[in-house]
């Protein structure tokens, strides 16, 4: 059985976004029991990761460093139509993710105990973000 | 349904390839509605991304950056065999993706406006690349 | 038919681990021809890659990448109560995969003749660690 569902999100900017309930909502909603659920971001200046849900400490100091490996307004990047953190959104959500494929065992998604499903925001100002959620199972 | 095809192209040496218009292709004729389509390079010196597909700019700007953070000829490599740009093709790999899993949607990959599939070419030689797509769905 | 299987590793600490044989033998053993087989990591401070498999100097060169990108003890980061590797190991595996979604043709996932399947560990002391295999396929 196939099934699809959308999350929308309005960011507030740059920045980290919990979605791990709204994933594990749409898992429940498809009443599979064991599979795959794929969540896709149809964006390029926004990303999803997979990240530690404890300490909000890892948020900020993976911002720090891609502050410094990516940074905002860098005269290398010529591609600066909409601003100084544009090209650097492109690069960010290109060393991370736009797919993410979790296991579904038991109607969820089987995460490890530390890990939440996030989308990064990369632009400063806020936007709106869809997510696609597909999932596969019986 | 699974269905699965394959994607070969021949590279002009390093850089990006839209092969956007394969890969739908290669949905479309899988003739499915809903499902999920996974794209595979069979390669550790060439990866695959999601990436903006209005501005060549862009990928320019992508080049740029991976050569500052991955530099060819690199004293720090000693996997030199096949040139300076041998151990830089796999790191540039490694931070990219070789698969991308998009959701399938009215018969097409349901991709965001902005978004295309590329092939990057991270050796400088012209290489034969080839590229797994596999399509579940009903 | 959807069948899941774990690969269980006890790592003894920073460093790449072969899995590619495991994850083929759950492959077989689900006894499917044709389909998609997800590899998982539940954890935030190791993550996998798929990666030349030949001459092991990829892998000492993969690591200084890292280990300059990425420095053990970098004052930038704050989240450092497991030490100086703690925040490193979170940022090194979200630069690479926690899934690798691999095409299965044949009964077997079709890899390339020169990639491997890695658990890469990011701390540096032994960790126990686990991996979830999803095999969708007819």
């Amino acid at each position: 059985m196939i099934t699809q569902a959308e999350i929308q999100l309005q960011t507030q900017g740059r920045g980290t976004y919990d979605i791990t309930g709204q994933v594990q909502a749409a898992v429940r909603k498809a009443g599979i029991n064991v599979g795959l659920c794929t969540v896709f971001i149809r964006h390029t200046s926004a990303s999803l990761m997979l990240c530690e849900n404890a300490d909000p400490a890892v948020m900020r100091d993976l911002e720090s460093f891609m502050s410094r490996t990516v940074p905002d307004g860098d005269p290398m990047f010529s591609h600066t139509a909409e601003g100084p953190d544009d090209m650097p959104a492109h690069v960010r959500s290109i060393l991370t993710q736009a797919d993410l494929n979790l296991p579904v065992c038991g109607g969820r998604c089987d995460l490890g105990t530390w890990q939440g499903v996030y989308l990064w925001e990369h632009r400063i100002a806020p936007h709106n973000r869809k997510v696609s959620v597909t999932i596969i199972g019986e």
